[in-house]
């Protein structure tokens, strides 16, 4: 049908933005399940959302993408691989061939699975009874392994699943990377554990009224520049952010009166991930060139606004005498220097999403060596239970003393997100690495944030890293932003400087 | 394909529930645009909307389905035309005929007259100057008169379009009934202006705080009958009620702090359609035994609710002691009587959404008239406004000062919706038969209602109207429920005896 390579390119995009907006319907459904429909329309919903992720896998394997690839990767317009239709070449390639491997059947038995195992999963955690999930969690983890070898690998089954939330990450590499992470944050902990300093506990559990907390998240969220009038703010169960297209991006959170931090935090780290939503270049929505690059970039983002930023002594220099006007009552007696060591409390604790910055990547690292090990085969699913238990023993001195806070906290595994994790502290790392480039490219942002200016920063990402689309996967644009490759260097540098003065060490 | 006309049926069925399936994600993508969507949206949210009108159209005139509605038709499954099947050949041929007849391009340029028409109704509103609108409302007509001319009809052009909106109805059926009913209003509101009795004129316009009135609407509308398990209530600018699916059906209104009417009947009014999406069999969804008849029958829900039950006086002898104690403020010094005659003032007025029980169908007559004119060609665009302005001073004795408050006051022409307009008043009627009806059924409505129990009505129409679906046109079921066919008796009957009592005539 197309006659030229120009005309294929154009086809093949408009095919891709069919499926994107198939897939902004989807999210608005999403969002709206999660945030304000009743509980009656739970079965219609999820016939529509099946409607249209089946509508979407169709388009996904149409035989005439494969054509249109074909077409474009095989003339001058790839250009030695640099160009535009390069990118569109090898992001709409990597998807149309994940898509084409899967058998239908797999698809729809790991749909179904997940469903079924999210229920039990469910089931377990509330009875504490990891023998309700087990048999579940061994389901997942084979069709799980027959999802690799359907897609295929070079080294690593894993990497065929890692590829799908973090494309072009190995095993190898991160491994690495965790490796030597893990030993340095158990070093930090160590000298943590040993100092006498401690925040005062209770100031960020005083009461916090509702409207107040909302007000002043948004305020926040605001100055440090998502736009309100491309998105919104509204309560959910299981906080996330969503875009729906172009000009409208969604946060969620959620309040609890006797908690400054889960909010706050989680409203700053929500709209880290709508600032770069946000910043996606809206012309090329709906290609790979308007789209987000991975996971882990995607978390680098929400982490830097969260913690480098929300955490840092600077940001609060800006905000502390308003949460003090905000909340009287919990903060009149409070200093700021109380309040900046309250926000980072360092604390080994049993549940990953309400961990501290000190601790999580020992959470995510816990996760993804367990992960590791099942699914290779190195463990079985009977013994997950113990060898959780061991290994928050090991890394961060505490055993819980249930499964249901213990290997049942997620539901990643029972939604057949194994490989996922990993990306949680791909982002942490890639976080410090990016904002160390950013102070050395812009100076002194502490400044700025005493002052309430954070567009420097924003626009510092939007140029280097929002405004490129999925153009660079996440190993280049590291390389090409901050001149190194990921390590683990930033993250410990930053944190072994803040913690350091914190507990004094 | 199909074998038998049994798997021809549900083949078809199959083909009918994916077109419901996507209208009822186009109904949360609107009703998501009016409640909660950021100004930035708009531009995707109308490509989201043109998507999924268009997969729908695709759907609606696939050739298959003609073949599915052949075999069915001249099946035995007909069996004299009164099963399942025949409604279901009947219903989906009207809408497969329609959508069919219709050429694509006059399609596109009805949709796009009407985006740009409605651009241009709203400048020439804020700017009162029908020359901005004129040439819309002109090039509007001719499109309409081409759709009815495509559609075809057999006696009058106007009837291709009530076709769409209100299956069955005829002009010439609906202009006696509307004359009969214009005579009698005319004379009822001539006693009611020879009256010296009026209500105390500012109770309705006093404070009542908003989250008094939300509280109070929803505490009406859940007594009522309207399931919030299955549904919600949100506020918008113009109120509506839009089932996205079984088990969710949400309403909307809107707040006046100096404004009782406005909120509260409003919010009876949606539930009041809300009651009858939530009636509708839910095994039948997306077939036209799951869906509701038409639009009048769906008025005469909202309105029975709204007037008949929410205006009544026994209604208030069980709700007026909450309002009391809601609203001690504003009501504190006013009776029951007296709070009952300022709900059913009537008095003449320029707005007809903010027009009272007694008037209200009089401005349906003046648009119906008019409308009926200048798509006959009696009537010229240009002299729409003196039109316009003749015929309220000749029913209502008024004359609107310009043409925003008065010719351009409705969105519905720039719209498209010619035709629309006098089904509001056929629920008005339908809704005065039914309710009739009930009351001989049951007995002593007036008695549940003053108890605060409205499930022996609610199941009524349940049972009467909702269970059937789509089986009767609106023509047959008013004689199947009420053993007459519609006119306008029950109506004046009822407003004489309320207005009578009122006014003293």
């Amino acid at each position: 049908m197309a006659s030229t390579p120009q005309a294929a390119l154009q086809e093949l995009n408009q095919k891709t933005r069919a499926i994107s907006m198939l897939g902004s319907c989807a999210s608005l459904l999403g969002w709206d399940e999660r945030t304000y429909m009743p509980p009656g329309g739970v079965n219609h919903r999820a016939e529509q959302m099946a409607m249209i992720a089946g509508m979407t896998h169709e388009k996904m394997v149409e035989p005439r993408i494969g054509e249109l690839l074909n077409i474009v990767s095989n003339s001058d317009l790839m250009n030695g691989g640099s160009t535009d239709a390069a990118v569109i070449v090898r992001e709409v390639g990597r998807s149309f061939e994940r898509a084409t491997k899967l058998p239908q059947a797999l698809v729809e038995e790991l749909t179904r699975t997940s469903s079924l195992a999210q229920n039990a999963w469910e089931e377990a955690r509330a009875k504490k009874d990891f023998k309700i999930f087990k048999p579940w969690l061994a389901k997942m983890i084979d069709l799980k392994k027959q999802e690799a070898e359907a897609v295929g690998y070079k080294d690593d089954p894993y990497d065929a699943l890692l590829d799908d939330f973090e494309p072009g990450a190995t095993v190898k590499d991160i491994e690495k990377t965790l490796t030597g992470l893990r030993a340095e944050l158990v070093k930090m902990l160590d000298k943590i554990k040993g100092s006498s300093r401690r925040p005062k506990g209770d100031i960020m559990k005083r009461r916090y009224p509702r409207e107040a907390q909302e007000k002043f998240g948004r305020e926040a969220a605001d100055r440090i520049g998502f736009d309100f009038k491309r998105g919104r703010l509204d309560v959910t169960v299981h906080p996330f952010c969503t875009g729906i297209g172009p000009g409208d991006t969604r946060l969620t959170t959620r309040y609890d009166e006797h908690d400054f931090n889960n909010a706050f935090f989680g409203t700053m780290h929500e709209a880290g991930h709508g600032i770069y939503d946000q910043g996606l270049p809206e012309s090329h929505f709906g290609t790979p060139l308007g789209d987000a690059i991975s996971l882990g970039i995607h978390e680098s983002q929400s982490r830097m606004w969260e913690n480098q930023v929300g955490r840092s002594k600077s940001f609060w220099k800006y905000f502390y005498p308003k949460a003090q006007q905000t909340f009287p009552e919990a903060l009149g007696d409070v200093t700021l220097d109380e309040f900046y060591f309250a926000a980072n409390d360092v604390k080994p604790s049993f549940i990953r999403t309400e961990s501290d910055e000190g601790t999580y990547n020992l959470h995510i690292l816990i996760r993804f060596e367990l992960e590791r090990a099942f699914f290779a085969g190195q463990l079985q699913v009977d013994d997950v239970p113990e060898a959780w238990k061991k290994k928050y023993q090991d890394y961060l001195g505490i055993t819980p003393p249930d499964d249901s806070i213990g290997c049942m906290q997620d539901v990643h595994w029972s939604a057949g997100l194994i490989g996922y994790f990993p990306t949680y502290s791909l982002g942490n790392l890639y976080s410090a690495q990016f904002f160390a480039q950013a102070k050395k490219d812009l100076g002194d942002l502490d400044a700025d944030f005493a002052k309430g200016e954070f567009s420097r920063l924003k626009k510092w990402l939007n140029d280097n890293i929002h405004a490129h689309g999925r153009r660079y996967l996440a190993t280049d644009l590291v390389k090409k932003v901050t001149g190194k490759p990921l390590s683990h260097d930033a993250l410990m540098t930053y944190m072994n400087a803040k913690f350091g003065e914190l507990y004094g060490f």
